[in-house]
């Protein structure tokens, strides 16, 4: 077997790629002897922007390029690590790189989500590989779980917290007892959150992150906009204060499950029991319960971003590849192109927290029982709130037995029309994880 | 490429065996289309008494064969998987399977402890594979993240619950506040302890399987016997009442840390934070955190054992052989045979839980302190328990800050001597995980 020399191209110098461009250097020796073969990174393809940081300064000169030609048509470079993130230019570079019979490691999840299977036609038709172990869970191993391990099982469901952002968020609301846009701010300044949260907020980024597991899992293409999501900004701090009181917690919750030969896959917050395993998790953790055949129910917690975590599933991948290119072997990773029926989102049956403001008079429960049982809503139990003598309201949370998402949206309208409502303020689907 | 139509050889039809060559047979289409090649259950060699299982009644006649020598000399056959348990005779035939060059599926984890490396060298020198997901933790894919998916990483510390009996008697011990021996009863009726215990409640089955994660962990060969082990059978239900009280859970802990080129592994009962995650691991369930200087801290949990659960890491590692073949690779498993030292025992520095009975008078807390002081063992709290007025007796509970286990192996030694202490109840190392 001839030992190849492994020559890595990386794209993008922000704050994964200085990591794993540190990693690949620190490590090279160890890397070099895990791998058995030299693995050295050979060029770095920047911005002329990024030249001037302290980690471009503190490299040995000469890898960095800021050329795309110098860097996509240097022939000794095989495996080419995308750490741009976003759609573009990444999803053309990695095209390129692929077409040009390169090995790509990517962490890119918006990429995977959109483009996964055109990308993996490419690797495919020119024997090469697509390695996206970083774009899901950071540094816990997902995709390879998906793709190997559990391969024997049948995958009835995923549960789990994918955003550590939302997370950190929900973690200080919850705990703290503050509101969302402090909690934001604080999640901003300590790094958590990007100035423009958006991604993560609103559920976004789960999103993407839940269509490539349920592609794995389902071994049948979900698509992002397959995925249903909702954010977390109408959140309030008494949602988990009257949360906790019932024997739950609150977290946004990324669910898939597949059933005969339909799909449902959401991202939405949940209540889910308050001794669940997801419960537990806080903070920027991640976690992933996965529900097969065999196995029952695995579980796997860990850091889900940050530079260190990515940069163990990058190098990972980058060993996989540069076995293969040592071995010969193409490329294993399947494809995935056909798509099964995906339910709706009303379609789904589930319970329900619902909060309301109501008139203090009496019959108002009475009146709101009749609309919720006219669309067979029963409920399963009441608790009423902060009587406010002023305005002579008060708050009630109802939780529902299992209904129907379409019976849900119709009765929240009638209640909306009732007199004795002063307002719907929050409503929010229970999980049984 | 060609495709080989791949032929299994069962060793073995208990319980983990029936259920293998159920999912062989169930599955066959689907395995088929994962695998891209046929794969087919060709052969199942079991004992004379075995051909009256109801298993081997309902299976197709001629897959079953009592003949040694019509099974290994079945040239066709070309990945077997053993499932027999224990040393020999299972040994011997895994070692015979791939010197025929076959491809060796195993859950056997004494025989992968014990004699993994001699195997892995028949294997690279025979340019075939042995797969071993089965060996730890049941479903929950273990060898392969440690193999793969955190290579990037220098694994610092392993703690696990690993054994699912002894963790099932614990949880009944804590939560039902019963003695060890019904506990044990308890397990035994419902099938999850054997008629003779003893390689569970010792230590003895999670340090096999510690030594088999320590080897993949830290690139070096731990043995089974450098692995120090202690039971759980001298627990009594209060010792589960004062670590409550405390604020710690009891577990059977399997620990193995590296540092510089120092190894230790040991399996003991261990107290540990009650909002540890691995104190919220019970009955049955597995869990195994692992912490690497970039993932940071995984866990990974689930059924730890049992027929659903193995035969899914079983049959993960046939569709990985069945790969392997179909392409032509090389066997990819690493030989770790070099030894580094191993941290003895008494050479480990932890916090440690003391229970004792006393004489109930004036001074004894004193002199017990002073004992202690002369180990340079200092006290970090002292409850004294259940003065019994008619012996004059009273318990206490000390728990100390860190100590050498040498100075309380000594300190133990004179405290024994002291005229005021009845008795040294129990003594457990307390954990931060």
């Amino acid at each position: 077997m001839s030992k190849e020399h492994i020559k890595v191209g990386l794209l993008g110098l922000g704050v994964i790629g200085s990591q794993v461009a540190k990693v690949l250097i620190d490590k090279e020796k160890e890397l070099c002897r895990q791998a058995g073969t030299p693995i050295t990174l050979h060029k770095i393809k920047v911005l002329p922007a990024d030249l001037d940081k302290p980690m471009a300064r503190a490299l040995p000169p000469g890898l960095l390029t800021i050329d795309n030609d110098s860097f996509f048509e240097d022939s000794s470079i095989n495996i080419i690590i995308e750490l741009i993130g976003g759609e573009e230019p990444a999803y053309s570079y990695i095209q390129q790189a692929l077409e040009k019979g390169k090995h790509v490691v990517t962490a890119n999840k918006e990429v995977i989500a959109k483009h996964g299977p055109e990308l993996i036609e490419v690797a495919q038709r020119r024997g090469t590989g697509l390695y996206y172990e970083a774009s899901v869970g950071g540094g816990i191993p997902l995709v390879a779980v998906l793709e190997h391990e559990l391969k024997a099982n049948y995958i009835k469901s995923i549960h789990a917290v994918i955003n550590g952002t939302t997370n950190y968020i929900l973690t200080r609301m919850s705990k703290d007892g503050i509101d969302f846009d402090s909690a934001l701010k604080q999640a901003q300044e300590l790094g958590y959150a990007e100035a423009n949260p958006a991604n993560d907020i609103e559920g976004i980024d789960a999103a993407y992150k839940l269509a490539i597991m349920s592609t794995l899992a389902f071994q049948s293409y979900v698509r992002p906009g397959d995925v249903y999501h909702e954010g977390i900004s109408r959140l309030e701090a008494r949602d988990f204060k009257y949360a906790r009181e019932l024997g739950y917690a609150l977290k946004l919750l990324a669910i898939a499950r597949q059933c005969d030969s339909t799909i449902e896959a959401r991202v939405h917050p949940a209540l889910i029991k308050d001794d669940a395993p997801l419960a537990s998790i806080n903070g920027v953790f991640n976690a992933i319960s996965i529900e097969g055949d065999l196995v029952g129910r695995v579980i796997m917690s860990g850091k889900g971003a940050g530079p260190l975590p990515t940069s163990s599933a990058v190098i990972a991948d980058v060993l996989r590849a540069a076995r293969n290119i040592e071995s010969g072997t193409a490329c294993r990773i399947e494809l995935f192109n056909t798509c099964k029926t995906i339910q709706k989102i009303n379609e789904i049956t589930t319970r329900y927290y619902m909060r309301l403001t109501i008139l203090d008079s009496s019959g108002v429960l009475a009146s709101i029982a009749r609309v919720l049982g006219e669309h067979s809503i029963s409920i399963s139990s009441v608790i009423q709130k902060e009587t406010d003598t002023l305005s002579r309201t008060a708050e009630i949370v109802i939780m529902t037995h299992p209904a129907l998402g379409y019976s849900v949206a119709s009765a929240l309208n009638d209640l909306g029309r009732l007199e004795v409502v002063k307002e719907v303020n929050n409503v929010i689907r229970v999980e049984e994880q």
